[in-house]
């Protein structure tokens, strides 16, 4: 066991402290990681405030984590030490059903283990990246190739994967028109990716205060969605809507904007139910789903495509004893578009 | 010009009359239907009390016509004098359009003109197939096989294809989970249909009542989803629900049977809006999506391939002086599975 120096809240919605936690002793498949950056993600705050109930406190939240590799256990192949890798928002999975031997760990039949704020399959309580150190399954680990930069890599790992899953599940490509909807830690990441993989890429925004920002991300077009114009103007449109936002929209009015056999695809999660008229779906053979990450085969994809186009998110990196103030900031929507903890402050 | 005997319902909600109409000049690419069959569908109610607002009165319901081509216009080319023919919920698309363009005239820019309650392209109100004649432009007419009676052909030309189109576009065959949702009119089509493709298909319908019955038409399973138990035992189940219920349910209740990447398809639209959780999408990349009849040329399709495997719905054929008694009936669920008319009485 190693102790390890971490930021944790006490209880739902306290602040963070600076504590100690045990990290378990290594295990022949296990890999130490001397952790560099932790991204904060909004689910972080759900999380911390407990929104979602079930919470688990203390708490070290954190699932967008890149260090550095400080030890591996005997029979680790993947992995040596200093590599440079990251850990994404889960660290095990039962590793025998069908969805763990495809490779889509994310809807593994027995659960999967959160990176935080769940149990381990021996009923241990999991602790996240706002951390200094990690020990995590080998097959959990992704490498970080050498052109991504550690601080931009960590929000990769969840905001990345998030938004290149479900763009390539329903194939985002040349002649397709998608619309990602919403511009924040995700949406920022998401026009990145439809736009390399060859995609028209409309963003809908609240209002047009990004628009700039969104075009130079690789943004071909930009509406208000504050303007009812925008429904009017952008009727049966998009082969895909990428939906980032977590709170309860007019469904039936983004389903107007949709084609022919056209989805919504939502990645974030309301706390309350969302409505949709039956309606809106029949009459063009519409779709409503949504996505869940990626999995780990995925997740190295999404690396490697990422330092291969030149992607990355734009990052604001915070001390440790920011944590606080930069959770304000999210749930104000003042961040442009995430912010990465320097682990060395903690 | 010719007259036609019709059932007309002067205003919403009231009694069906036996009046007369005219029907359009025979125009060149037009052929004149001798109806012998026309079935009740549901929507033909809906639409008759005015439950989804804009009807046209007076209004002569009707889209599940099997006849006898009577006369053709000079330049038809598909039809002769004594085919055996149908016509379903449309008479006429714009034709130029990218969905008339690959035979999915039911998604047709301009807006596909209904057999009934609906204005042709002129603006004239249209009428269905409560009626001894009708005229309609060759293009939207199907032929019924020969081993395919009349009486029994009629329904599939709404409550066949609606049933049939979905389950081809979503892939129901060997190895496939099916279930279908309901088992009336719609739902004891779709049963035959998903068993012939060759998937596993299993019924949930309110009571046990219909069990029997449900195997017969090919069922593999079937469960009441009065019985709470149900849920529990066929938790990620399925891969596709076909949902042939017009009326709210519970829907996160139905996701929850859903395998990972399954889609839960609605061919019924209930008046007020459904609610659904956005976590049980996401937890398995599920979707919800709706399907609207299907194109002339899947229409051919269904008929050949209701032919070849034997597939007819079980009626209860009438009189037209039963239509208003037919009505309440099918509101009471008093009907296994669809009524016809026998237009002979008229």
């Amino acid at each position: 066991m190693c102790q390890t120096r971490v930021l944790s809240v006490p209880s739902a919605k306290a602040h963070f402290e600076k504590t100690t936690i045990k990290r378990r002793e290594l295990q022949p498949h296990d890999v130490l990681i001397d952790i560099k950056f932790s991204g904060i993600c909004h689910s972080d705050i759900h999380s911390a405030h407990d929104e979602w109930g079930g919470g688990i406190f203390p708490m070290v939240p954190g699932h967008e984590i890149a260090g550095v590799v400080e030890a591996v256990g005997s029979e680790v192949t993947k992995f040596s030490i200093g590599d440079r890798v990251g850990v994404g928002c889960y660290v095990d999975s039962c590793g025998e059903c069908e969805y763990c031997l495809r490779g889509e760990e994310q809807f593994c039949t027995k659960g999967f283990v959160a990176t935080y704020n769940s149990r381990d399959y021996d009923g241990n309580p999991t602790y996240g990246g706002y951390s200094q150190k990690i020990v995590v399954k080998e097959g959990f680990v992704v490498h970080i190739p050498d052109s991504l930069e550690l601080d931009v890599a960590s929000p990769l790992l969840c905001a990345g994967i998030t938004t290149y899953s479900p763009l390539k599940h329903w194939n985002a490509g040349p002649g397709k028109k998608v619309a990602i909807l919403g511009m924040g830690g995700l949406g920022h990441m998401a026009i990145q990716y439809a736009h390399a993989m060859g995609a028209e890429v409309t963003v809908l925004s609240r209002s047009l205060n990004k628009k700039d920002e969104a075009l130079s991300f690789g943004a071909d077009h930009y509406f208000a969605t504050s303007d009812p114009e925008t429904f009017t103007e952008l009727a049966g449109r998009f082969d895909l809507i990428l939906n980032t936002v977590s709170a309860n929209l007019d469904v039936d009015a983004y389903l107007s904007i949709l084609s022919i056999d056209g989805t919504m695809v939502n990645v974030g999660a309301p706390s309350k139910p969302d409505q949709y008229n039956v309606f809106s779906l029949i009459m063009g053979r519409r779709s409503i789903a949504g996505s869940l990450v990626g999995g780990i085969r995925e997740t190295q994809e999404m690396l490697d495509f990422s330092a291969e186009h030149g992607i990355a998110p734009q990052i604001e990196v915070i001390a440790a004893d920011q944590v606080d103030e930069a959770y304000d900031r999210v749930l104000r929507s003042d961040v442009r578009y995430r912010f990465v903890i320097d682990v060395s402050t903690l």
